[in-house]
């Protein structure tokens, strides 16, 4: 499985805030995040970078 | 490898314009792409959505 974990950036730290991220989806003011489980979750950030050999999908305010 | 291959979404078809792609970073206006062997090419677009399980990063104008 290729899902990632999804990192916020702030004050310099990533903070780990959903594991096994399948989807992702920009929406109007932040992103749908859907886990491998189809647990979903919206959070007011966009995103930074993605760096998917390593797993990580890195988002910010 | 967790790498995905990134699809424009054009007049409702998905046209693939690379593969294996490991870093996606958003910048000023556009998305620079980064594939797993360092090939770099900057996208004039932004996501639409990722599907990490299905290996797919969609894009668009």
């Amino acid at each position: 499985m290729c899902e990632a974990n999804a990192y916020l950036i702030q004050n310099g730290k990533q903070e780990l805030i959903m594991e096994s991220v399948d989807k992702v989806e920009p929406e109007e003011n932040g992103l749908r995040l859907v886990d491998i489980y189809g647990e979903q979750r919206f959070v007011k950030a966009r995103i930074h970078a993605l760096s998917l050999v390593d797993h990580k999908i890195l988002l910010r305010y």
